[in-house]
């Protein structure tokens, strides 16, 4: 697979890129712009759920590649999202538990890439992010990834709560990373597991954690806070790992 | 060492630095910018009888090395390399067999950084990296390390097969980080030890792997090759710290 370009301008390029199917992560509009291709780009928009940002023409300006943006920039995934339904069937064909990590708003791709690495050779069977303050497929996620986002599939979901209700009723429990938690040692990680990781600096939001059904921390014996967000994945992902093997 | 300015920058990195103790030459913080972690700033500069400096966003935007300045910049003394020396007296001092992360070239300033933090929280005493084809102590490392550059003693030696010659003679032994290597599991990780991670690319040179006394992997189960460097010493470091703590 080769990295795409990220960015579709101008009206009919936007339009063309909803009505084909494409996934538009964010959408970028001029501020104050009524006229009639927009509304329909944006009653596209909001038939998929897009995030829609209201911007001025300085921003757009910025942000434009082709320099005929015409008042509205679509920002697109490199690569296709799965489906949450497609995570679960992969780990029945492996005949395994399934096993996946869900990011509650990682910002920075590297990050992400890294975790896309670490998901695919821990052996989970996915990853589910939130369609809104989060990063997406992009090229520089797909490159950090080292190919992983070829093999580990990704879904957006718009409420990851919501998300992890309906998985719970399919077996899953659901082990909230958490500084403040219990020792990931002390916690039983076997069987249908959903590992959640929360943002860079605030963490995995309240409405989340309260629908996990416990929290798991990593032992932490120096002077600062906090371990890089997918360090603590990785070593949280193999904690789950060391616990299926044995 | 010889003697550079360094910058820090973004805020916490900034706050981090004056509650360490760290000696801040000159801050400077965006004109008109009042919000509480800058505040929370000013006051710890001016209990240092810091001075600052309330400058343009112009200003700070060329000043910035990250691009990342979040408007407050600290202009200190570079962070100074320690002696191989000091991380054992540091050893000596806890009470503590010593536990020392080799880094044999890594390139990313990210990867130190985050290694940095995995290291401190980790209870590692130090960490030593190479003087040439690696990264050293940037103001990006200091940035992405979250402070623990402050707490983590980092020695730099012209010879890494030299350095673990000399620390053998104390007693550690060293555990070579490799992809085909024993499963980490398998290894016995306690009492004073030397963690040795290579190259992004290319992994622990064969000179530095030859010095070794054993080698350990990470189980991989998945597509793709390899983990990405700062998770993979992530994962390994916190095996030690289990095997520790058992």
């Amino acid at each position: 697979m080769r990295y795409e370009e990220s960015k579709i301008e101008g009206r009919n390029p936007v339009i063309e890129a909803f009505r084909s199917g494409k996934t538009v992560d964010k959408l970028f509009v001029l501020d104050g712009c009524q006229d009639g291709p927009i509304h329909t780009i944006l009653r596209e928009a909001k038939k998929r759920d897009t995030m829609v940002h209201f911007v001025s023409k300085e921003r757009l300006d910025q942000m434009s590649q082709t320099k005929h943006h015409q008042g509205v920039i679509a920002v697109c995934a490199a690569y296709a999202y799965a489906q949450v339904e497609d995570i679960l069937k992969l780990a029945r064909e492996k005949g395994e538990d399934p096993f996946i990590i869900l990011l509650d708003g990682i910002e920075d791709p590297h990050n992400l890439g890294a975790i896309l690495r670490t998901a695919n050779l821990a052996g989970a069977h996915g990853i589910i992010i939130p369609k809104n303050r989060a990063v997406g497929l992009t090229p520089t996620v797909a490159k950090v990834s080292a190919g992983a986002i070829n093999y580990t599939p990704v879904a957006r979901v718009t409420n990851m709560a919501a998300a992890i209700e309906s998985l719970k009723k399919e077996g899953l429990w659901f082990a909230c990373a958490d500084m403040d938690g219990e020792l990931m040692y002390r916690q039983n990680l076997k069987g249908p597991i959903g590992l959640v990781i929360g943002n860079e600096g605030s963490g995995v939001s309240r409405l989340v954690k309260e629908k996990c059904d416990f929290t798991i921390s990593v032992p932490m014996k120096g002077d600062i806070d906090s371990l890089n967000a997918s360090v603590a994945a990785g070593v949280l992902a193999y904690e789950i790992v060391r616990q299926r093997l044995g």
